[in-house]
């Protein structure tokens, strides 16, 4: 065990290539305990319900949930995708349970009240249960969470995964070093969105400041990078952005600090 | 917590059937810990495999599975169903976890040698992992276990509930009296199948040899009755066969003892 817990967040599309996941979880699998990764699967959830005839709603690039998108999350998040990365860890002799929040009432949310978008099943997240997560890292177990919160109401709610990664990591900062990962697309912030070679390895306070009103970073990133400052804010010590390279040792990536 | 365990395998009809589940499950709910709950889900399987193209091949009454019937299986038993009962149960206030058995590597079997019949994607249980189940017992934890389970080779395989509902019942036996429960549709051993209410109350070996003798047993009771006298043998202190009512405190059933 070392002393900093790892929350590493995958994005959908790596997890839907067979062959780029299996190198990412030999990456993951080498690096030490304590450590949690938590996914989404989006794409393949689209899939799927396509394939049962449920239309997948989007309103400005968000997933409307309805009863049916509910229940193919639940399938596809909670179960395929879930179940078959714990099947890969336990091979590469990593001990891991898959969850999602309703086990161990391990993240609790609350619908998201209807506004001028009625979002259906999503859920903000409003409390990790941070000793039963705690309780298993310290047996030596790896969780893996999907991207299904649980509503004191009974219910499961699809939660963004980003915020279901820096939440867990917020909560377990209050008990040892954390660092919070997130691999996506790119290798990490970029000076010049159509170089993907302009990777900004550090990104501080100061730093953020000076590249929005430069006004470098793109859209997309704002919220991911707001997001990220509002972990380190609330204790996470590092947020790391990178492609699927991200844990090797020698990846290029960007480092957010505060 | 009591001194006995209770484990109990609960059919796919009855998992189906929101009302009769939720019944069901406010039973369960009223029982002393430490329990577990068992469950499999071959119908919604089947309905869903139907709606996505994929056919099911079946073979003297057994389900043959491909790579696509056991991507069905994990979406189906490992995520909606499973993680609907874990939602249902955390709303009674139990504190309960879903898994399979690549999880915590609970349940490892071997994929079905090939011989007459290929069943394809289809676990015997050779090891149950008993001080992790015990552990989370110790924790006030209930496990929810779906009837799929892991293969040292890294696959996840197709299990029979019921198998997996008594090798975890045998296993717990070895840390405390052990008593297993199957509720299926009938009220329990019937001594007339045409009447419901033939229930035999309770069936040790002599009885179960002179019942046999006398062909009074119907043949589809046969292999769960071996079943029950084999967990019998190998350390289960009693097991109880009965309908959804089988958790009421007055409830109508079949008690098997040694």
């Amino acid at each position: 065990m070392t002393t900093t817990i790892k929350v590493i967040k995958i994005g959908g599309k790596l997890i839907e290539d067979e062959e780029k996941l299996s190198v990412f979880l030999d990456d993951f699998a080498a690096l030490e305990q304590p450590k949690i990764l938590v996914h989404g699967g989006g794409n393949k959830a689209t899939e799927i319900a396509g394939k049962l005839g449920y239309e997948t709603k989007m309103v400005e690039g968000r997933r409307i949930t309805d009863e049916n998108s509910m229940a193919v999350i639940t399938m596809v998040y909670g179960g395929l995708l879930n179940k078959n990365i714990v099947a890969k860890l336990q091979k590469r002799n990593i001990n891991s349970i898959g969850m999602c929040g309703a086990d161990g009432k391990s993240i609790v949310s609350k619908k998201r009240p209807v506004k001028e978008i009625n979002y259906g099943l999503v859920g903000d997240i409003e409390k990790i249960n941070t000793e039963f997560i705690w309780e298993l890292l310290q047996q030596g177990i790896v969780p893996v969470f999907s991207a299904i919160s649980y509503s004191e109401t009974g219910e499961l709610l699809n939660t963004n995964a980003d915020s279901v990664a820096s939440e867990i990591a917020v909560a377990l900062s209050s008990k040892m070093v954390t660092e919070l990962n997130y691999c996506f697309e790119k290798k990490g912030v970029l000076a010049n969105i159509a170089d993907d070679d302009s990777v900004i390895p550090e990104i501080d306070k100061n730093k953020y400041s000076e590249l929005l009103e430069q006004k470098i970073i793109n859209e997309g990133m704002l919220p991911k990078l707001h997001n990220c400052f509002q972990a380190l804010e609330k204790g996470v010590e590092i947020v790391r952005l990178g492609d699927m390279s991200l844990l090797k040792p020698d990846s290029v990536h960007t480092k957010i600090v505060k």
